[in-house]
């Protein structure tokens, strides 16, 4: 922990299985206008949509709807959004849905005022907003990207297979609040659940493998990660573990809201690769991850040999008696990987629709970060894309 | 995880030896009259307090000082800081210093405007102020409390022995923002240094070592506790080392801003005999945790072998091959205790001025919690607090 940082995270959470209420506390804190934004249509089949509408009426909003939002939610989508927002003078954004759902609220957050095109500027160019932006709240009902409680904001492009994050710089963007149920996520399909799990873990795994120093957020991304770990092999043998479930959602949120990754360089190599196969494949974001990770672990493991050793042994219990540095490092991948397996993941990208074909515009589309342990040059990624196919 | 809970921290951290320039930043923010409260005069000599003056007056600021607030801060002192940040009309408290000048200034906040006696509206009755609150900036110079970014100040009352802290529950008295130089405490005296670790350390068992339930927070817990143990020991051989110093600043802040006991209840016993300690004796806070914990925890250990059992092999890497669970409960605790008396902490409340004579007394002024694994009588605390004399 040696560079100058700062942290602010001013997200109120609610949590646990009556936190719905609290939508009557902060309702009154915002205008009359809100629009509502929800993803395909499970919320209207479990009732979630039903109760949030009657606080919503409750409290006198006058609703319009965004509908609809997809999993990789589409700038034309987000153009659409934008357009809804402004007619209806939204004085207030309510998220109900997941990390797509989320972002998707934060991106029309700052473009409803925004004079240029959004997509230009906020996930081509990385500026800042300088409009005013909408208040953003969430109800959650799918676990895993953290995005209820940070700045960050994932946009596709299907026009150009671009599929890009950016995590605005002001705690501003961050939701207002967000109310966590975990009764709310017993009703996903299990490759949601895992795959959440997968980037609840990635997430955390992608600010852990990345500089030499000693650092207070290694010990605590260990802790998450053991957590995770453990929750997840309960909630995979019984999903409707409300316990289980509970912990993972809560590891989610604290694995993608700046905490662990301050005083720290960071790597998101895994999220860059995962992004480019899902710009072609429109797969689910935690299965893209899940699917290159290894052979990208196995790929930079010689460049962090003790990080990836302190990994097997502090997460995975791996017994270092008698091991190379190398062996015990390997081994704490061959570890994950039989969890990943045991969880049902999938584990490469051709099961996810990627093609031979796809590798050059995959990898043309793969930004390069530059604080991993090994930066990438092209070969590599196209190595590692390959390696990634079966 | 089980319970309902809310989470909401809205302290801005500055973190690093750059981090005192951002009171440039924030001072703007709030009105002109500000009311500079500080110790025992540490900073006149090491030159912080003519950087902070020097700040203050560039931005224009009007400042009128509280200073000597003491280790352990009195109902007196409160008194006279109130008088002088009514007759100067404050808009603003800036604290530099440790925990004892943050939770003084915390008292200041909630009493400026407070027409009843806040000795007895807020640490005898725990009332919530009714009445507007003064915004906290701190700088700190000492390391421990984690008063920086929570709601918690600890007053005594040297008149009726009574030392108490009170947690309140809104957001808005936390600190509005700290500033963390890890620079700043290089310049602490050992005793004080160690005596701030421990005290990171135990808030961290306080709130740990309670419940049964599976919950991410004692896998945070865990994290936290490794890299306090760790950097302490780096530390305790090289003061100097700033990546040490870093590091226990930050553990500390997060150690006590609330995350780690969301969705657990939490025992606090051990800080119930040792502010009671401190009330008789006037100890550094730290030390008084250090001189009862061992006898405390030796004496719940078999109402909660499991989770001690669990620290053993986390927290200290305590090997249970062929032990009971007992044993390898007692291992962990050995094992903290070679860790304690390698940083010198005071061990026994007869090395801080406790007498026999006084602890009738020290037990009649500990309040007694009900969330450890054992809810204690008078006869325990009288049992443990003479086991604490040597």
């Amino acid at each position: 922990m040696l560079g100058n940082f700062f942290y602010c995270n001013p997200t109120k959470l609610y949590f646990g299985e009556d936190s719905l209420d609290f939508l009557n506390t902060e309702l009154p804190k915002y205008g009359k206008n809100v629009v509502l934004i929800y993803g395909g249509g499970s919320i209207k089949n479990n009732g979630i949509y039903d109760s949030v509408v009657k606080i919503l009426n409750a409290n006198g909003k006058n609703v319009a709807e965004i509908a609809g939002v997809m999993p990789n939610p589409t700038v034309d989508k987000l153009y659409e959004g934008i357009e809804i927002a402004r007619k209806h003078q939204a004085d207030f954004l309510l998220a109900v849905g997941g990390g797509s759902v989320c972002d998707y609220a934060k991106a029309v957050s700052v473009s409803v005022n925004c004079s240029e095109d959004p997509w230009e500027k906020y996930y081509i160019r990385f500026e800042e907003p300088d409009c005013e932006t909408l208040p953003v709240g969430c109800v959650l009902t799918m676990v895993g990207t953290g995005s209820e409680m940070n700045a960050g904001s994932v946009i596709t492009n299907p026009h150009t297979h671009r599929k890009i994050g950016h995590v605005f710089a002001d705690e501003k963007i961050m939701p207002k609040f967000a109310i966590l149920n975990p009764k709310f996520t017993l009703t996903l399909p299990h490759d949601q659940m895992v795959s959440g799990i997968y980037d609840i873990f990635n997430h955390i795994c992608e600010q852990y493998f990345s500089g030499e120093d000693d650092n207070v957020s290694d010990y605590i991304s260990e802790g998450l990660m053991r957590s995770v770990i453990h929750a997840s092999r309960i909630a995979n043998q019984d999903p409707q573990n409300y316990e289980a479930r509970s912990n993972i959602i809560w590891a989610a949120t604290w694995a993608l809201n700046t905490l662990v990754s301050r005083g720290k360089s960071t790597d998101w190599m895994v999220h860059m690769l995962g992004q480019s196969v899902g710009a072609y494949t429109n797969a689910t974001h935690g299965m893209t991850l899940a699917a290159v990770s290894l052979p990208y672990y196995r790929h930079i493991l010689p460049y962090g040999v003790q990080k990836f050793r302190r990994f097997a042994i502090n997460v995975w219990d791996v017994d270092p008696a008698g091991k190379t540095d190398e062996q015990i490092a390997h081994e704490g991948l061959a570890a994950m990987e039989s969890w990943m397996r045991e969880l049902g993941l999938v584990m490469n990208i051709s099961d996810l629709g990627a093609t031979p074909e796809m590798i050059d515009g995959i990898a043309d589309g793969t930004l390069i970060m530059n604080g991993g342990y090994k930066v990438l040059d092209r070969d590599e990624i196209i190595k590692i894309l390959k390696e990634s196919l079966s």
